[in-house]
C-alpha cells in the first residue's frame, strides 16, 4: 500500500433529483463530491478536494466529507449560492431530463491548488472546462497518473482546448456517446483507437448498466456493471466509478496494466453501490466489508472455467 | 465429451443484406442455418436440422451445410420458393430496417421430426410460432435440455401460446427489448426474475455489443461481447450465439451451472466470428484453432487479479 496522494478537482453541488423511487430536494451532489467520497474507501491518505461552494453550503456536508477524510483545504467558499442542478429520470432510467442548472459560484470557478498539494501524484480532473483542467495540471509538479472526464458540451464547444489537454493526461474516461462524438466513430473499439491517437495512453468508455471498457497498452478489458435490481438514483454513478478507480490506483501506487484492471472493477463496485440510494447516501452506510463482498461478487459474475478445446 | 445429439428447428432463408461494408443478394441465412453451423464446430455428432426450403434452394448450400456435418434428413424440400428476407443496417449498426419479408414455403412450415430423431437430448427451438415450438417438443421423447428463442411478434401476438411453451423449456434466450416486453419490467434483473417465474429455469438476455446476461440457479453471469472493430454484418449474431452455446452443452453432456457459463462464452465466441463477414461466410474459413484463440482472448478480456482488500 502506497501513501500517495489523490487530488480531485470538480464540482460540488446541490442536486434536486426525481426518479421512480422518489424525489430529493437540494441534496449533496457534484462530481468532486462523488469522486472524493468513493475514493476515500480505498485511499491510504486523505483525498484532496479542489472546488467551490457558496455561503449556503451547510456545515453538515462539510462534516460528512471530512468524516470520509476528504481534505477541504482546497474547497473555496465564496459569497453567493452553491451550484444547483435539477433533473428527472424516465421511469425506466433510459433517459434523464435536466430541469434546471444554476451555476452560481461555479460560474467563476478558477481552481487554485494549495501550495502543499502541488506534489499530488494522482490527479482526477472531473468534468469542467478543459481550459481549467489544463490550468490545474500546470499548477502540479509532476503527477504520476492523471485521469480526466469530459462531456458533450466541451467536446462540441471547447474542442481546441480539449485537444490541448488530452496529450497531457494518461487516461480519458467518458461515456459511449461522448466517445462517439469526440472520435466521429460509432464503433467503440474504433472510437477508442482514435481517442488514444489524440494523446491519452488509456481510454475508459463507460456504458451505464452495460459496464465499462478499458483500451490501453495492456489490450482491452471489459468490466461488467453489477446487475442491480432496485436502482434508486443513477446520479453520480460515473463519478463514483472514477472514485473507486482512482482510489485503487492510489492505494497500489503503480500504474501497471494489472493494477488498472483491478481499478476498473473497484470503480464498478463503487458505482454499483452509488445507485442504490439518492445522493451520496449509500456511502454513509458503506464499509470495507461490503466493498470486499461485492468485489468477490464481481469475480463470480464473470467467472468461467478455462477449458481445453 | 458426450455423444449426445442436438436438434435445431427453425428457418432456413435467403437474406439480402446491406451494411456499411457492402451488400449481398440472396445469400444463405435463417436462424436454423446459423445455429446449426455455429454449433457444428463443437458438437461431437452431426447436428439435426428441421426446417423447410423451396425447390430453388441450391445444392451448393446443401453441400455447405453437410460439409459442417449438419444432418439434413429433417430439411423438407417443398414446391415453391424459399423464405426470403431483406434488410438494411444503419451506418452505425444501431438500427436495422426490414425492407422485405417473403415467407413463401415457410408460411406453412409444420416441423416434423424424422422418427430416429425423437430421442434428441438437446433441443434448440429457434424463433418460430410458439405453438409450433410446443408441437416440436411433443414430438420428442424426453430431452435433457431445451432452449428456445422468441421475438416481439410472438410476445405480442401469441402470448398465450408462448406462456404454454415456457414451462416446458429449460432456457429462454431473448434480447433485452424482448425481455422487457415479455416481463413488463425495464430493469433487466427484474425482467429475468419475472420471466423465470413463467417457467424457464434459466434466462439469457442478449444485448448485442454489450454482451449477454445469464440468470439461473447458479446466480448471475455476465458474458461480454468481444470488441470487434470491423463489424461487417450483424445478421445471425444472436443465432450464432445460440449455436456456440448449444454446441458446448452437447459436447459436455451435462447441464451444470459451470457448463452453462462456459457455453455462454462459446456462444459469444461464435457470435463474434459471425459478424466479421456476411451471411455464414466467416464460418467457411473458421477452425477450432481460431475458436480456441478467441476463447482465450475472452478469458483475458475479463481477467483481473483477485486482490485482498
Amino acid at each position: 500500500m502506497s501513501t500517495s496522494s489523490l487530488l480531485v478537482v470538480g464540482s460540488v453541488a446541490f442536486d434536486t433529483v426525481e426518479t421512480r423511487a422518489g424525489k430529493r430536494n437540494e441534496v449533496l451532489g457534484g462530481a468532486a463530491s462523488y469522486v472524493s467520497v468513493a475514493s476515500s474507501f480505498l485511499t491510504p491518505a486523505p483525498v484532496r478536494l479542489v472546488g467551490v461552494v457558496g455561503t449556503d453550503f451547510p456545515e453538515a456536508h462539510t462534516k460528512f466529507l471530512e468524516s470520509h477524510r476528504v481534505d477541504l483545504a482546497g474547497l473555496e467558499r465564496v459569497e453567493g449560492r452553491t451550484f444547483r442542478w435539477a433533473g428527472v429520470y424516465a421511469k425506466d432510467f433510459s433517459t434523464r431530463t435536466t430541469l434546471d442548472t444554476q451555476l452560481n459560484v461555479f460560474q467563476d470557478f478558477r481552481p487554485k491548488l494549495p501550495p502543499a498539494w502541488k506534489d499530488s501524484e494522482y490527479v482526477f480532473l472531473a468534468n469542467i472546462d478543459p481550459a481549467l483542467q489544463l490550468n490545474v495540471l500546470e499548477q502540479t509538479a509532476k503527477p504520476k497518473f492523471v485521469a480526466c472526464d469530459t462531456m458533450n458540451f466541451w467536446i462540441e464547444g471547447k474542442r481546441a482546448d480539449l485537444l490541448r489537454l488530452l496529450p497531457r493526461v494518461d487516461m480519458l474516461m467518458l461515456n459511449d456517446e461522448e466517445a462517439r462524438l469526440l472520435s466521429g466513430e460509432a464503433n467503440l473499439p474504433a472510437a477508442a483507437r482514435a481517442i488514444r491517437g489524440m494523446g491519452p495512453k488509456s481510454v475508459v468508455i463507460k456504458r451505464g448498466d452495460a459496464g465499462a471498457l478499458l483500451f490501453h497498452e495492456g489490450g482491452v478489458f471489459a468490466a461488467p456493471a453489477f446487475p442491480i435490481e432496485n436502482v434508486v438514483d443513477p446520479t453520480g454513478a460515473g463519478d463514483s466509478f472514477a472514485g473507486g478507480f482512482m482510489g485503487w490506483m492510489v492505494r497500489e501506487g503503480n500504474v501497471t496494466p494489472a493494477t488498472i484492471r483491478t481499478a476498473m472493477i473497484l470503480g464498478s463496485v463503487l458505482a454499483s453501490f452509488s445507485v442504490e440510494d439518492f445522493s451520496l447516501d449509500r456511502f454513509r452506510k458503506l464499509d470495507l466489508t461490503q466493498i470486499r463482498e461485492r468485489f468477490l461478487a464481481f469475480a463470480d459474475l464473470v467467472h468461467f472455467e478455462k477449458i481445453k478445446l
